[in-house]
């Protein structure tokens, strides 16, 4: 077993969600230590004025006793351990050139792993050991490859620029892209990168872009009413779990697009408190997507409407307030191109697409509109990794032998030059 | 300030939510301990097998801590602390007689006090110090005045008989009884009393019966699908939350029945874990009500087919567990004379009614159903309480006069002989 | 069998649905012509300016054209075919006395007969000839005692005063009180009566008034959207039938009211054209009750702000108007007592009480509340009848032997004077 | 103005829905007879088994009505007047040849047609005479270049084969393509074409075929519940119009398919008889699409579970019929060049496609399925017509320019010979 996937399955095996990720942080930044020209990480690359929906006190404060009971250091958990888990590793080449910045997303989700034999890190013994959080997505990879990229350049600076790792915490949800670009760590970058495994590729087949990346709102909705005696006094409760369920159904009922592709889901609902009480409150976290602003923002008017409808029906207060946001992708051609040619090079790799359809949505492509609207260029690179179920499965799994041809991809690629 | 008042307000600011009242039935343990002829708590007097839905092992342990923290000896805390919070104290009078029930309810429920400066809780300082739980129903002036009564009797043996104070769990939820009444704890009862403070009359007047109480049954309901990526797709999701809202909606369409009193509420829901997710599993806490064990279960099996086609509709596994129950009650002709002769007596009475309604629910009705069928007598009798607020409300409060009323009545309706 | 029987057999078979009982006030006309000292039918005896959703004129022609077909005279027709179905037949007694209203309702409902053969009118040959229409409500009973009642009346005069016998249209809906109140034909009556058949008494008991009759608002709601093709262009349609469905099922998920019975009905809902377009437009026909007025005005803004709430929901315009409307029944103790010294002399009355529950609704109590307010009595009293089904069920009926015991009843009053 | 222009204004004055094309059918049999070889129309041409839903026979007694007032023969309203409104126009060419099919669709549909000025035909005074009823989907303009096409063909008769007009009832709906299939008209056609008007293309644009038409199901829905008083017996009843009201929100809320297009639409719902009775009956009228046969199936595998589930929530029987269909289109190359070139030698067409998108449904699929299953070719083409708002839509409308276009291109084609 190679380093490489060695660090993959720890990672795997440790999985953390948006904003705790201080254990894969801390991996990230002793196994760098001593070697980059700089590390830094927690607020200094994360601006969590414009993160809404942090974990709550008391899950941060489980998040860092869970990290130092595994090792991480004091001081680690002390800059990760707020929420700020970003990491931005900084390793300078030889030559003069540009400065590249490549995007490494770490968290996990919550979404319990599948312990069938069939599942091949239940057979294998690394699966999560977190239940209710599993690594379905494929950032263990990401972040193995992210290492394992810094290492190499680090061993042999013989490339021109310098190469920003950038380790980004809550991909999932969105949110953790906005902190780092609000922060700055990509102002200076002129080629931007991201790179995404899995996808729906068997492995050795690569994609220098992406299209179809849906543009994504996560919405938080909110209503209250009044609480009431369930027998006694019924009429007096103004009940906020109907007022929920009303909506819920009715944006799922938010018709498709004629033209455009177009998502949206309900993806958790709380509401209430016991059995015998008029429920008084309720929480929704939503989301809407759409392959063109225009229409994300079409879409978001009329889930205003169902929710503020919704709360008139059932005489409740509504708030909506946004979560997380992505955008569009448009993958630069020069670049592409540069892709193309370094995965020419590479023996692992049968097949290589200029493109290739990710219909999901990524907060990666926040990076590349704020480095293009700068002037640079960007792309958003797909590594086939065969797994036998879709993203966010329980059986969700990458082929390893994925985890090099990523590897050496980019580094084939920074090593050309850009 | 009366001890009984002061007893009371204590009680007030420190609410616990069902088989976690560690310090309310401490309290009583400690307030009676070396008075009554006999004190059992725990597992003796609560058979927590037939209680479904305990609190989690977590909350279990964050009261005890909590218990810890404000006093509570170590071995009363590992007596109550698993739950088993009931407690039974033994009083014998001086001459023979029958075996007298008396249950004293303990438990507060998640509701938020006020904290308007109108509400008398807020303003005289003995408002709940734990957010979201609060003695919105009485219970703490039960308590207080079982706590008196028992004094009262200890001090002064002159009655006939023994005195069995019950002082039950988690009457929310109707839960306690059951397990006090599967202990035996009542089983030598004849006389079997309860009282509510509260249900709408004014202080001053009492019922010595009620009618109207409504039979219940508290259901879980949880509903299983299938998780997927909700973007990638959708198409594979089976999604439990739409599946639950839709049985919720349908739940609240239960039609009125043409001649009897029914409820039906839908109190919490949970489903779902993330916006991205299309949410795999929920769960409902729900009630059923109605003034007839008949109609009850007709509701119940509408109930069971709405649960059941909402499952077929979206594709969901569901299943239905009965988490707690009460029945309906007849109050004994012959205890409610004995009631009213001794409201009589009684100079803060002004109106004493032979019965008053009460559209609730209450586990009493466990009690009193177990003593009936084997030959005893029982009523569940009023103390007006004048609340501003409608029992389970944020501004729900009891007029302190009518706690000493309580006491007075149930004192003089012992000592005069059953 | 009796004239009176057969009256109502033929009735029977010949059911007319509401502003449509060209037959059935012909009937009326024809039998009293030539005895009654008066005979007013038409507008001049119903306002139709008060009236709305009268039937549309294609039903009204459809409607004279079968009362043509059936023997009514063109000149009937001509004034009773235009809505105006009502009819007011004056007697006059021997002797100086009160003006005495009493109220019989002609119309049908659109509920299937039963065609089993334990159904009587089935069995008898006398089931309705109209497939969809029944008198499932006794109305075909009311109008045969109030012809009988005028027969003898007009065959023999010694009684005080002058009787109005006024035949209502379209006490279904309850519009059609309205209309002759509004005409004026109550303006002088000084004792209102009225007799309902049924109401889950027993043939041989009778109540001389009732309690618990609802006041009830018959709302049609109309939704507009806009429609579009349902597969090019979804995103352009407004849909209608969803904003209806989701405010029928929100209407029916309206609370019971702690202290009052309440009732909401959905009983109708036409919406969209065909599969392939996205519906533009829907409308319900709803009603609300409740045993209070404070409380169904209550009721009715709730139910304003869940067809608000939809149309907003949905995107939709939404119109409310009320279609028709009763009160609550007050009975006047000393007609009660009259009544009940009345049936102290049948034979065939073997219970007689004083009250007796009616927990639906009835537009006589517009006839009631109008001479109560100008200074006049009332009362709406009840006739058991056995029914082996609740009303407006496809197997309701009634003990004929009811029929005699109701106009015996009225007649014994009316001789007894008022 | 020219014949095919005063053609097209003619019949989109008189539109008639699926099934009562008579006075369509009928200028199609006058404008040929005494030109064409042989004209075939009626339950000849048209299998009426095969359909289910024909207008009902009041809707059928209008429509002859109707049309003999119009001044249609009362031989040819006998021969189209049962619902039988195809006709099959042969004209032979010359030369031996291959047998042609083509198909035009005659049927209007159920919008009502704008009174705007803005919209050309009411500017024109040629919009429609029959309110709710409008020529929204260019059938008008289809049925006009069919005759246009005939009288060419008949005049000159310099072509290789035989040519049948195809003129189909019922296109909306999918249901007359598989009545005609099933007489067996196209058995014998080796090359089948079908063209649309419209379809998002301006005028000038032609497509030699189609890609992304949906398969379709149109399906009926009924529920059957029990009626009962809404007030009195709400409990007895079952509520048939909240079970078709949740099954219409659960159709909307079935997810898009990850990988496919898909289209649901419940386009009209009819439940329930009066606002006072529970309503007993609930009729839906739906359609599932999607661009795969097996991803309709599943589609339908979902939606047959919701129905049945809503009916198990509600305590309902229900049923589902299948009331039209239409498959996928899959384009022959040989044909779609042929068409090209005949393009090609058009002047007013300025843009030729191989294929256009059409992600709506037509049962021309049908003809073209059954005539390569056979070993024929097939194709589907597409006439720009600058319609200034989508296909269904009340101001939908072609520029006429398009139809010299459609008749000179398929006049051009079957001259070149194929």
């Amino acid at each position: 077993m190679t380093d490489l996937v060695a660090l993959r399955r720890a990672l795997h095996a440790r999985p953390e969600l948006a904003f705790t990720e201080i254990e894969t942080a801390a991996k990230v930044v002793t196994e760098l230590t001593g070697r980059a020209d700089s590390i830094q990480a927690g607020t200094a690359v994360c601006d969590l004025d414009c993160v809404t929906g942090l974990p709550d006190p008391d899950q941060l404060e489980a998040s860092r006793r869970r990290a130092l009971a595994s090792g991480v250091p004091q001081e680690l958990v002390r800059t990760l351990g707020e929420g700020a888990t970003g990491v931005v590793v900084t390793v300078r080449g030889r030559r003069p050139g540009p400065t590249i910045g490549i995007r490494f997303d770490m968290d996990a989700i919550a979404v319990g792993e599948s312990t069938s034999p069939a599942h091949a890190p239940t057979r294998g013994g690394f699966a999560s050991t977190r239940p209710g959080i599993m690594h379905a997505c494929g950032h263990d990879g990401h972040v193995a490859v992210g290492i394992e990229l810094g290492r190499r350049l680090c061993a042999d600076r013989d490339f021109a620029g310098r190469v920003l790792l950038v380790f980004q915490p809550g991909e999932e949800g969105v949110r953790g892209a906005q902190a780092m670009v609000a922060a700055g760590v990509v102002d200076d970058v002129s080629v931007m990168l991201g790179l995404h495994l899995g996808i729906d590729l068997p492995v050795g087949t690569v994609a220098a872009g992406t299209q179809g990346l849906l543009a994504t709102q996560k919405l938080r909705v909110e209503f209250e009413g009044e609480a009431a005696h369930a027998a006694l006094a019924p009429h007096q409760g103004r009940n906020a779990l109907l007022g929920a369920a009303s909506a819920s159904l009715a944006l799922h009922t938010l018709p498709p697009h004629g033209d455009h592709t177009t998502r949206v889901n309900v993806g958790r609902l709380v509401a209430g408190t016991a059995a015998g009480i008029v429920p008084e409150r309720a929480v929704m976290d939503c989301e809407l997507r759409a392959d063109d602003e225009t229409v994300l923002e079409w879409l978001r008017g009329r889930a205003g409407d169902i929710v503020r409808g919704a709360a008139r029906s059932y005489g409740l207060a509504a708030s909506v307030t946004q979560m997380g946001a992505a955008t569009v992708a448009r993958c630069d051609a020069r670049l592409v191109q540069d892709l193309m040619t370094a995965a020419s090079t590479l023996a692992a790799v049968q097949t290589s697409l200029a493109s290739a359809p990710m219909r999901a949505s990524d907060d990666m492509t926040l990076f590349m509109s704020h480095v293009q609207e700068r002037g640079g260029v960007a792309t958003f690179a797909l590594v086939g990794a065969s797994s036998p179920a879709p993203h966010h499965h329980p059986l969700f799994d990458i082929d390893e032998r994925a985890l090099p041809i990523a590897a050496d991809w980019l580094e084939r690629l920074i090593r050309a030059g850009l």
